[in-house]
Formats: C-alpha cells, sequence, structure tokens
C-alpha cells in the first residue's frame, strides 16, 4: 500500500477478529514505533505487548473495559517517562498503526484511566507512565465501520499565515 | 513510495531548500493531517501554514530560533485546545510528515517556548493553544543526515506482557 493511501484510509476500528498477527507484521509494527522521531532524539517510547487474553480483558479493566483491547489479539501499550511529551508517543503510535494498517492489521487507541491499574499489572517502573493502549487485529469484515465521514473541512481546519 | 519505506525511512531533517512545496504536495500534506484518527472522534487539531519568510523568522524567534524554521518554506503551526491531548496532535503531525516524505519533501517539529509570542504572532484565539510548529521542505542534497542510526534496540525497546 502506498504511503499517502495509507495515512488517508486508515480508521481506528471498533471491531476486531481474534486472528493472530504473524510475526513478520508484529516486526514492523515495532520497527515503524521505533524509527519514529522524537523531540532532541531522545527516544522515549517504550512498548510493552500483550497478547494474554486475561491480561489484555485485566489492561481494559483498568480503564473503562474498551471491547476493542479484549477483541483484538494484541494490545501494545505506550510507555514514556512520566512528564514526558505525549506528542512523540503520538508520532511513534501513528508509525505503528500506519504500518499495520499497511499490511491489512486496524487498531484504535485506548485510555487506561486507573494509571496505578495498569501500572501494577504491566510492572511499569517508578519514573515511566502509560500513555495509553493501542489495540491491533484484522477488522471484521462482518462489522465493518460506518462510513458516514463527517470529518471538519480542510477549509475549516487550515488557517494561512494567521489564524 | 510503500507505506512501511516511508515511515521506516523517514528522519527529521535539519536542512533545506528554499524551493517551494507544489500545491498538490501541500494538499496530501494537510489531507493526511485532516484523516489522522483522534480520541472520541473529535478532530482537536487547527493548522496555521506559515510560507511567509519574516512571519517564520518571527515564528522562530517565539522559540530558541530553530533555523531549520527560517529555512524551509513552510512551517505548520499544530493548534489544540488548551490542555488537548498532544498525543492527537502527534498522530496527525506523523501523518503530514508521512505524506510529505512519500513525496521527497523532509520535515521536522520545533517548539516555540514563548506561547504568548506565538499566540500573537499567529492570531490564535482564547481557548487555543500551540503544541508546536512542524518544518516542511525539500531536504538540502549537500548537507545530508548523518548516517550514524543509534536508535535503541528492538530488544531494549519492546517488553512482552510486562515490563
Amino acid at each position: 500500500m502506498d504511503a499517502y493511501t495509507a495515512v488517508r484510509t486508515k480508521r481506528d476500528e471498533r471491531h476486531y477478529l481474534d486472528t493472530p498477527i504473524p510475526d513478520d507484521v508484529k516486526h514492523r509494527i515495532f520497527q515503524a514505533g521505533r524509527m519514529a522521531g522524537s523531540a532532541r532524539g531522545l527516544e522515549p517510547c517504550r512498548f510493552i505487548v500483550v497478547e494474554d487474553a486475561e491480561r489484555r480483558l485485566a489492561l481494559a479493566n483498568c480503564g473503562r473495559t474498551p471491547p476493542h483491547i479484549i477483541a483484538a489479539p494484541m494490545a501494545v501499550a505506550i510507555i514514556i517517562p512520566e512528564g514526558g511529551r505525549a506528542f512523540d508517543a503520538g508520532r511513534a503510535a501513528q508509525n505503528m498503526m500506519i504500518a499495520a494498517w499497511a499490511d491489512g492489521v486496524g487498531s484504535r487507541p485506548a485510555s487506561a484511566d486507573n494509571a496505578a491499574c495498569a501500572k501494577e499489572l504491566l510492572g511499569i517502573p517508578d519514573g515511566y507512565e502509560l500513555v495509553l493502549a493501542i489495540a491491533f487485529g484484522y477488522p471484521d469484515p462482518e462489522q465493518p465501520l460506518q462510513s458516514g465521514n463527517k470529518r471538519v473541512s480542510l477549509d475549516e481546519m487550515v488557517h494561512w499565515e494567521r489564524w
């Protein structure tokens, strides 16, 4: 898939098959996250891959039990130093989600509102914090995303020289 | 350029030609930013495109005068609601930078540490804040990025089930 098609067509999926993600696809996902740029080249992100179904359920229960973290075969928790740049986490996350999509794998972030719960569950060391977790899996063709695209128009989104 | 190659090879460039970016490339960059997913589909990001050289210099001077904002022909300021999710800004920014790179256009974020300065310069309304600005331009072939890749290894970056 060409890059522009990938970034333009990637949607945050809600429904997943439980089909496992092949190792080579996983490798490309993590490599994409690794190669994302970061402020001053600090590479602040670390990833915790959660495939165990019980642990995914427990992770979902650290938040508002997002069903896609339970349904998708892989969740990737994104960790940064406490007080670090969530912007850079977003860059790495988007890289991973685009690489996944180019291999036909959908994704969707999920917050874990109870930070202490996630920290305990995932063994996140002191000085680090969870930004959020991303579900990865093949989209369920029986439950496609609704196509109604109500995005803000480019004219409303883009200002020239001044707001 | 295929999507995985784009996310894997995109580097944050330091040196740019002043060659203008064609309108169709700009359109793909903004469209890529527009189509990035966001928490609860809120689409929090707005973009202010700064091409005027004096304004780019003034914007650079709101921060530590990053030379790439002065050299590159286009800067795009990313604006979100005050206290909004920088993670989502990072997703939109990375989409824009990947779409640009697929067209041969390099990019690099730059902070503007003086928020009040940027707010005045860009006419950012109350209730919104600048996350940062991104320089876009064709890389200067006379000043290539140094190739020494000292990224953290995948083994150090990726943990399985627990940290």
